[in-house]
């Protein structure tokens, strides 16, 4: 029996997370938690009976225990509720589906009580790498990557000897604005930039999508994750989604992993690695699939990836800002309060104007957050 | 060091082994050997430095040891000298990429002389895969594919679970005639035939893939080497030859192995096997690929994949009849005495007569295609 917990089990990864669940029946969810949605948390609990419900909002717990009075469940709140469930007694992985850096304490604590980590959240690896990965070196931990491109690399290079890599190619559908150019992007709305052309994903990871500054943040994880240069990173836009990333490996060859767009795929794979248990589901039929197409990602349009890779460059606490920059930039555009390109001109000034620290610990790291949100808020 | 012996050292696979050979100062090549050739085998000892030359024609075994006189090399001749080379005291791996059902023998030996296989010889695992694979794994020698399909597969597997496997898809270049029906395919002529759009191959191959009995040959060959169901074995046309092939796991993911299209790759994949070593050459580049795609095999046409199918089916010593008839009739087509459809005709007819033996041995299948050679002699 695998024992796990997740932290954000109402999201799009979270709920996911527990159709695998649903799909097996040696997985045992000891724990779950969400910012405030108590009604799907309250669903949750009475499905999947975990012991322990961490609610980030101290009044959505009271409410929540509440309306499970009649259930044998504990009900914590705030941060230290999240530690508690990130360092369960019993749990072999946590599920780290929270979406901010939020998930970057808990998922630290995980690492320190000893737990795999089942890797969703961005911000860890884009922020805190070079802490997560030395710590989880020295515990002994897995970082299993969630998301389909690095869990497409993951599985690349499954037996695979890390040193005969000799670069990884991370593919992008190129968003719903793929083969625009710059002026065409003045005037792009909210609805348009939600219409993602393959997956079905939460806004601000749409956002990103059109922006290609998620792309950004995956060449960011993938150096973390797998110990690459950013010289051996390339993007590679195929717009149908169907090669999920690649390897080459220095004899030239290049394995890649193929598949629908379903996250429960990485999601299973994470949980049971190195074994695969069947899904349910959509095949890719090769007689039908017609064709695969590959372009070069549009760095002069598409600002999200270069400004990525310069934050990488430089290191230390850039990449916290590029991510905290973005993801207030991307707020403000749901919102409606600034225009598509805007969110390259936040991001870009908020770089510009920050001193690197080169090796920042975690107070450092969020300081920098609030820093970078703060003078952003004074402005737009 | 690792030490090898080359059976069908002058030929396109023979002599590409010995271009991955010159690659590495770490393999060392103990025996070569030709049907022939020796102005071939006379440069290959000179840069090599065998210890035992095997040459299959005697007159021509004495002309080379005349040639040669002054190097310490032995010259051997016949099946006997063939033998010899396969079982040589030292070798690590034999690879055999000798032609025909002439390499059976040697491949059996050195299984028992505990050789390691780098296997191109296709009739060696088509007509006696049910005597070679059980030999293989009684001596626990590793059978190591040559070919650019299976060492795909074999890329795509290592490290998984062997049953997790759900499917192979094997790809198809669909050869020249790719799209033509039937009526179109009534003139053409030798030269059309061997204008293969993306490999440079020996005439019977490059006809092989013309007819897709080559693809035919490689499904029998998976289903031996991968212990794989008729059924789970899918061919898919990849006009542009850059997915090798690919494999689905059950759980819905699909490993491909992609590259430009070089020999050396699979071959020093198989010599070194499970490490992967630099290799010099072109490296795919996806910036500028621009597409992949897919078709379905058209079966109505191209009957040389049903009619493999069927063989594979009937088993036992039918595939032997559609290699040996498929052999003669590639030869009387290239001598001009036959047109490109009566391939088939003659395929159809020598499988139609022969009643099948269940579990033949080496002796039943050589006789076997000794008996379809003469049937065939005696009416084309």
């Amino acid at each position: 029996m695998k024992k796990i917990a997740i932290l954000g089990s109402t999201g799009s990864i979270g709920t996911q997370t527990l159709d695998v669940v649903r799909g097996n029946n040696d997985i045992q969810v000891l724990g779950i938690s969400a910012g405030r949605n108590i009604l799907k948390l309250e669903e949750q609990v009475r499905e999947f009976h975990p012991r322990l419900v961490a609610v980030w909002d101290e009044q959505a717990a009271k409410d929540l225990q509440i309306r499970i009075a009649d259930l044998p469940v504990e009900v914590v709140s705030g941060m230290d509720g999240l530690l508690q469930l990130a360092t369960m007694d019993e749990t072999d992985i946590l599920v780290t589906a929270v979406v901010g850096m939020i998930g970057i304490r808990p998922t630290m604590e995980a690492i320190c009580a000893g737990k795999d980590i089942a890797l969703a959240n961005k911000e860890t690896l884009v922020t805190a790498g070079h802490l997560i990965m030395p710590l989880a070196k020295e515990k002994g931990v897995q970082i299993l990557p969630v998301d389909s491109e690095h869990s497409a690399i993951f599985q690349a290079i499954h037996g695979e000897n890390k040193k005969e890599i000799h670069k990884l190619l991370i593919t992008a559908s190129g968003g719903p604005f793929r083969g625009r150019k710059r002026e065409d992007l003045q005037q792009v709305t909210v609805a348009d930039t939600l219409k993602h052309p393959n997956w079905v994903m939460g806004q601000k990871i749409t956002v990103d999508s059109a922006t290609l500054v998620n792309k950004g943040l995956e060449v960011m994880e993938a150096r973390w994750l797998f110990d690459m240069d950013l010289d051996h990173i390339q993007v590679v836009v195929q717009p149908q989604s169907i090669i999920h990333s690649m390897v080459e490996f220095k004899d030239g060859a290049v394995m890649a992993q193929l598949g629908t767009p379903d996250m429960r795929l990485p999601i299973q794979y994470a949980l049971y690695y190195p074994e695969r248990r069947y899904l349910d589901g959509e095949r890719l039929d090769f007689h039908k699939l017609r064709q695969i197409t590959f372009e070069e990602p549009d760095m002069d349009t598409f600002l999200g990836l270069p400004m990525a890779i310069q934050a990488a460059q430089a290191g230390g606490s850039m990449p916290t800002v590029f991510n905290a920059a973005n993801e207030l930039a991307v707020k403000l555009f749901l919102q409606e309060k600034i225009r598509f390109l805007d969110i390259y001109q936040i991001i870009g000034q908020s770089m510009g104007r920050h001193k690197v620290i080169r090796h920042p610990d975690l107070d450092q790291i969020l300081d920098v957050e609030k820093e970078t949100y703060q003078w952003i808020e004074s402005r737009w």
